[in-house]
């Protein structure tokens, strides 16, 4: 796969680079680690918020700060966990003394790494708490959703979070409500084609011309159902009826949708099977009370998309409502 | 090619239904043709701005729509023009009898089928100028600068105008300031790989896979250079080069940048492609007013990106700082 790099070995630094100098009026990096954060960052009388992961899945996590989400995204080499003493950096930037909450995917390496960061905070007298998004249905059973994979849910538990955290609320009462938004995120993936990591030059997994797969992770992790090349209509209608036998929703109920593009998919398609999506939610009188199309959590050049479904209450819905605005994710308010 | 979609003969209505049912707050369609609408159009005291073209761009031209941008977008189908009557609808549309500005890309069927559209208008009783975005300089000389193809430029083209719109202007005024606006804007553009017309299924033209072709068009145009595939800060020296030995620059003068990503280029590679711009503008001291980074004029999933430059002064300026909210491009206010 040709793309348009330097030293396939550094594309991490210098994308960071890139990023910090697009927005050098928002943003800042901190110390010498790939840690950016917003310019007033720690903000007095709230809870600081911290993401990250590994590099690779742009503009997640990096591009996701600025007022109304997070304060400092902390980014590991392409498709690896950040190290623990750069989280640790991110934690420092982010706090004023009201404790930082870490919101990341549910991924061996970041859980470690984070947890590590959380004890080497808490010697610095720091208080953290972790919130991590585990929204992918295809990765476990429900029973063990705490096995399951964060992917493009990320956002909006991002966006609720970074409202929360204005509120002024302390750390307990923004984990809580941020844990909510993240019980209520479901999402699930179908991939075309693979993605290649620019250090090796390979793809990550073999799926052949007519073939698709259901449930398959953001770095090739094995999914439900490989199956034959569907149209969007047939797609969709698997696709929703995973989130849907997972995430209860009744008649009436109001939910935020996400339509990420992994990479390489057209905004032709991702917009036909947002229109399937939208048309099976209607016709299970289902309310779609906003929803976003766009490539938000990437997997390199992977050709595919997953759907993400957020059951809404008074307390959500109101907190979604402010406005954001980062790098990443523009929302007008909607107050 | 793989692609999520249904019936390959009708990408075009099926994907301007999901922005419609998308948008259904912001947006409205005109008629039974895929024009689409911000709601509150035709809006008292100003100028009606429709733009418009082939689809298969997204979000150019479709998503181009909102306070602050376009009123009406028009679209035809994959790369092809919009048919006149169509046009004409949207035109109707946008006016609220002070007229319409048409903006569209530089393209024989485009040119022909808006000037069929302004005729019948004029019959109807609706006056309509036009400004043919025209920025891509590798598609001819400069003393022809009117056989240039338009590519992502129309993206700040269409923000001026929105802006200026605003003011209360009439026609004529508001056509010399985008007139302006397209005068100051150049772009150039390099790809890696080809783009497949869901209907044909077929790529539009053959490279080589250790190949890059610098200045090809949107739809596969030649370009002025196919060379064997270069590094990220080699690519962006020859690309700039291209640009600013047509646009004049001098120290201290201001620019908006645009690094637009063509479908299938990872974020990864465009903010990599970003900062090499940057280095080499800072190294010239020319001075970035601001940037984005992005896909807003793609073509279907070729890989490559194109750069676009456009030569601020204090009246351009003024008008970019306005606030624009459409569905494909999202600005805060810079007052």
């Amino acid at each position: 796969m040709k793309k348009l790099i330097n030293d396939p070995d550094n594309v991490a630094d210098e994308l960071f680079e890139g990023f910090v100098l697009l927005n050098s009026d928002l943003v800042k990096q901190i110390g010498d680690v790939n840690a950016a954060a917003r310019k007033d960052a720690p903000i007095e009388g709230k809870v600081g918020i911290v993401i990250g992961g590994g590099s690779g899945h742009e503009p997640m996590f990096l591009e996701m700060i600025g007022p109304g989400m997070a304060d400092v995204s902390i980014n590991g080499d392409i498709f690896a966990a950040p190290p623990s003493k750069a989280i640790l950096e991110a934690t420092k930037a982010a706090d004023s003394g009201n404790g930082v909450l870490y919101i990341y995917g549910n991924y061996a390496g970041d859980n470690m790494n984070f947890d590590m960061a959380s004890d080497l905070a808490e010697m610095e007298d720091i208080n953290t708490e972790t919130v991590r998004v585990w929204d992918d249905v295809a990765s476990a059973d429900l029973e063990n959703i705490d096995e399951r994979r964060g992917i493009a849910g990320d956002l909006f538990v991002i966006k609720i979070a970074g409202a929360a955290a204005d509120t002024g609320a302390d750390l307990k009462k923004v984990k809580k409500v941020v844990e909510k938004a993240r019980d209520n995120t479901r999402s699930i993936g179908v991939s075309l084609t693979s993605a290649t990591i620019p250090s090796t030059g390979k793809p990550t997994f073999e799926i052949a011309e007519e073939e698709m797969e259901i449930g398959m992770g953001l770095h090739g992790e094995p999914g439900v159902k490989r199956t034959k090349l569907k149209t969007a209509k047939e797609t969709s209608e698997l696709m929703a009826s995973k989130v849907l036998e997972d995430l209860p929703l009744k008649e009436k109920d109001e939910v935020l949708v996400l339509v990420n593009g992994l990479g390489s998919t057209t905004r032709m398609e991702l917009l036909i099977m947002y229109k399937e999506l939208h048309n099976i939610l209607k016709d299970k009188n289902i309310k779609i009370y906003d929803a976003e199309v766009g490539n938000y959590c990437t997997t390199q050049e992977m050709a595919g998309c997953s759907f993400t479904l957020v059951k809404l209450d008074d307390e959500l819905k109101e907190l979604y409502n402010k406005r954001a605005d980062s790098p990443g994710y523009k929302f007008f308010s909607k107050e």
